[in-house]
């Protein structure tokens, strides 16, 4: 096994690609020794924007790419036709084992089409999830799944728990991270159909801490690690997260900005 | 017509009943001239309560109730067995056009319970939802459904964004009010199977002002009045809504607390 962990980095992707991410990969460089990273991109732009920088030039790596799969393009099509893209070319250096994982801020649906179609999925595992961090009170906790699959079946759900459960061991070092599944209510006779029926699957899997149900209001208190749902569940929780939030901060910043100038007339 | 409206207050339900209720009462009196109360309750407690206001007397009258369903009981059960409780004879003054409507504190369950099998559902609604008003940046939404159909048909979600309509039209005085899905995205192809089957028919729906999909992260802003959903979604966003808004605001709170502190010390 290599002391390092090589990272492909998609120096193409998210809104203010390359600069930031040019710049963030740099910081991990310098914060973590055995990272080595390959950045996938337009080498001349790419080199140019990493010549800004002090950084251990020995552990990067420019790996070119010609083009850019772009936000709006549907996912699908753009892996199977932009083979010289920095998400397929990504993808490919982990498939082909030069990496160990891919990193990227660009589309969504292309990574997850990629990531399906040329790294392939893990040997029983029937979907891929998206799964995000998510802040809590109590630290960051793992909502999964948030966009994948938006008619999930129970057996799915379970994996879903099962490689949450993984993934939060080996991201915050907890040895038995808390999973739960959403649901409307603490009772094991509430939900859905698709909740009534994946409750007792978890309760009888024998390799996560399922501790039961979790309501909605208990998920940014951090009542558990690993928060287990359909896809559009989890949107609909990472969503109203951000609208709530937007709304609140707003609303104090008017209030606050109205008191300061009525206390000034 | 009467010129007034007749309205039962359940005089025993919620967690501060009887003296809130009361007070409550006496206080919708006063706002409103045309309004007539019948309390049903306990007698004598319900008496003294409102022995320590001063009301306009001939617009209440009290209808004795010996029993009261708690909250823990199982909600049919309990309508069934205490035919003398302040929400089965509640309901019965509506069933019997004595009142106009009926407002309770007390179980949802029961309520919900009690309304389908004493008060009935209006000919060809399927099932009966619950549609809480959430506030939004731009005034009350109504939330349809957020906790009575588990796994809904797309025909109930269009009777709900229709029955949410109407209600929106009488209680806000909007003659239009803007209906929306709640979605994972805005285009017409997106969203499980329940969504995407629901969409069509809401906008063929010519009794209804569909505007189509909501992304959660909009609710709180106030894109529609009428929010459509199943049950299950319903909840999570009541409840994300609810979360959301307390962390937030304990950890403001908890972060003025502790720069207070420092900047004494």
């Amino acid at each position: 096994m290599s002391e390092y962990v090589n990272v492909a980095v998609d120096a193409m992707g998210g809104d203010n690609a390359p600069g930031e991410i040019i710049k963030g990969t740099v910081d991990a460089l310098n914060a973590y020794r055995q990272l080595r990273v390959m950045l996938v991109g337009r080498e001349e732009i790419v080199k140019e924007e990493l010549a800004k920088y002090t950084y251990p030039e020995k552990r990067v790596r420019i790996v070119n790419a010609t083009e850019i799969i772009e936000m709006a393009e549907p996912p699908v099509n753009a892996i199977r036709k932009k083979k010289d893209s920095s998400i397929v070319k990504g993808l490919q250096l982990v498939k082909e084992g030069k990496c160990d994982a891919f990193v990227s801020a660009g589309s969504t649906g292309a990574i997850l089409a990629g990531g399906q179609l040329i790294v392939g999925r893990i040997r029983g595992i029937e979907r891929s999830p998206l799964a995000p961090l998510i802040p809590t009170s109590k630290g960051p906790a793992l909502l999964i799944d948030c966009g994948a699959n938006m008619d999930a079946r129970p057996s799915q759900l379970v994996q879903f728990a099962q490689m949450g459960s993984i993934y939060m061991k080996n991201i915050t070092g907890n040895p038995n991270p808390r999973v739960a599944i959403v649901n409307v209510g603490a009772e094991e006779e509430k939900g859905n159909a698709l909740v009534k029926e994946t409750f007792p699957l978890l309760k009888a899997c024998d390799n996560i801490n399922f501790i039961g149900s979790i309501e909605a209001r208990d998920i940014t208190d951090g009542y558990a690690d690993v928060i287990v749902c359909d896809a559009f569940v989890g949107n609909v929780i990472l969503k109203m997260f951000e609208g709530v939030a937007s709304t609140l901060l707003h609303g104090i910043k008017d209030a606050i900005m109205s008191s300061t100038l009525q206390s000034r007339n």
